[in-house]
């Protein structure tokens, strides 16, 4: 049986267009896969287009390559193929997501477990910690040279999402990409603060008011806390703010779920599912409300509703699975 | 030119009893070497004892083989080897100091800079993130096959001391040897989990209330947080659990210099202060109360005052230095 990466090398390197996409509210993972690949195609000579709906957060304009990425759709006919980058399904490319699949061949390449299959080719590695990765055996397939901006990018992608190599799904080939993306010139203490040190004023006043949601269920083995509308606009912050909070209820030593609820707009709920170890699947969780991941880490959105609802329906599922 | 390896290889395959010693106040990676270095020579058919001054405390009681360290010195007369692991000069064997380098031949394994050379023979690496590597490759120029305990302990030692790769010690090297170390079933996230997802309840409460008495001055160029007698009491919790908050206000972009102000105990303010780059030298504020420290982190106390007026004078040294 053939790798899917076979046809398609063979397609990007037939192509001359190509526009590459990834999913909205992007995350390190997201973007630097994105402009890692961009750069990849680039030097092999293909015209190359970076879209995503959203603009790239304050968080990430530090990738080197971030201005290139635009949120305005071009005109679509002009290419001959398109890539969509770390999307769970076709609705994270967001309201463009028709428009954006008229484009032929449509390549998908994501590690999302639970995906839901969309497009015309597909390297689907759930095994791998992050898109990052993937993008690194793909510009290894296509014969490509990394350059020191796209090694950055990558290891910034897989620091990302696994959380500076702490979460299970970091794996041996993730440090021996790591270890190779070293050896380009990446510094690894400089993409980590600028990942991690990277805290505005603003953005710990959200901190602030977030953890003073904090509460605590099933002999604190469940922790919750909570983003109403309310405190992004008092602090003048966005969600994109709030992205790594969940760790601090996950880091509690009782813990083996956490979960953070975000009213992202009005009446729509965003949820961050955490687990820790094998016994407590929150993909499965999200699933349930239509939402996906992995094991250890996942989320779902609910819509014309509100925390305290969402909150009450979680608590029904998670309650039984934490008690014991 | 040889190695110092391969001197050191030669001796310990020669030796039938070694005693592996490591420094006071034992962290993870000291911890996880000599556990590591003890199951690879017993693997050789040598009699291992593992000796330290200090009880592993109860953070490092996780990794397998903890509970070998003993830490009433044996009768030395029976060794024909000694090793010493992380020590970056021989006090830091501490107080049988003298009596441990009786041994001979003395072998010393360590990776700090500035490494003040004591024993006859001397692997120093100042270039790896950690001892933990070095004993990586002895094990593997010994000729040893690593086991699942030695793995999970070198790679707890290496997790240890990059900060999760963070630092920037971290090298393409300190990446090749995880990998491998994964592949003999090392679980990242679970080793990552023992070391830091250790925060108690107690401590993230104490967090949030002294991180509610951030302020800022000087366009944001200084921020102040505080830790008055009762938010310890109130959360049940001692000083050693606010050590590393002044992070949060040091992480903030706009800020120079970052002050923590705790009670330590009644009438007695314990002051730390940090700075960034080179421009704002800390340890001279912190000597002009009677402290020390380095330029970027420094402290001091003062009894017989309260918070309020520390931060006083503390404010007519700092807001000049920071007002540009």
């Amino acid at each position: 049986m053939t790798h899917p990466r076979d046809e398609i090398v063979r397609t990007l390197k037939s192509a001359k267009n190509v526009l590459v996409a990834t999913h909205i509210h992007p995350d390190g993972d997201a973007l630097g896969s994105q402009i890692a690949l961009g750069n990849v195609l680039r030097s092999l000579g293909k015209n190359v287009f970076l879209y995503g709906e959203d603009q790239v957060s304050h968080l990430y304009k530090f990738l080197p390559g971030s201005s290139q990425i635009e949120s305005l759709l071009p005109a679509l006919n002009g290419f001959d193929c398109a890539v969509a980058l770390d999307c769970g399904d076709s609705h994270r490319l967001g309201e463009a997501m028709d428009s954006l699949l008229t484009v032929h061949p449509f390549v998908v390449i994501d590690h999302h477990s639970g995906h839901q299959e969309f497009g015309d080719l597909r390297w689907l590695a759930p095994d791998r910690a992050s898109t990052g990765e993937i993008v690194y055996d793909l510009a290894e397939a296509l014969g490509a040279e990394l350059s020191y901006e796209s090694a950055y990018c990558l290891y910034a992608a897989i620091v990302s999402d696994t959380g500076s190599f702490k979460y299970s799904s970091t794996s041996a080939d993730t440090f021996r990409i790591a270890s190779e993306l070293l050896r380009k010139g990446v510094k690894p203490a400089e993409v980590s603060g600028k990942l991690f040190d990277n805290f505005t004023v603003k953005r710990l006043n959200l901190m602030r008011l977030v953890l003073d949601s904090l509460q605590l269920y099933a002999d604190d083995r469940l922790a919750i806390i909570a983003a109403p509308r309310e405190v992004f606009v008092k602090t003048g912050t966005t969600q994109a703010d709030a992205e790594t909070f969940i760790n601090y209820p996950r880091s509690l030593d009782t813990v083996k779920i956490a979960v953070f609820l975000k009213e992202t707009e009005k009446d729509l709920i965003s949820v961050s599912l955490r687990s820790k170890g094998t016994d407590y699947d929150v993909a499965q969780v999200a699933a349930a409300f239509g939402g996906g991941g992995h094991r250890n880490a996942a989320g779902f959105k609910l819509h014309d509703t509100n925390i305290g609802e969402v909150q009450e329906k979680l608590l029904a599922k998670l309650l039984p699975m934490v008690a014991s």
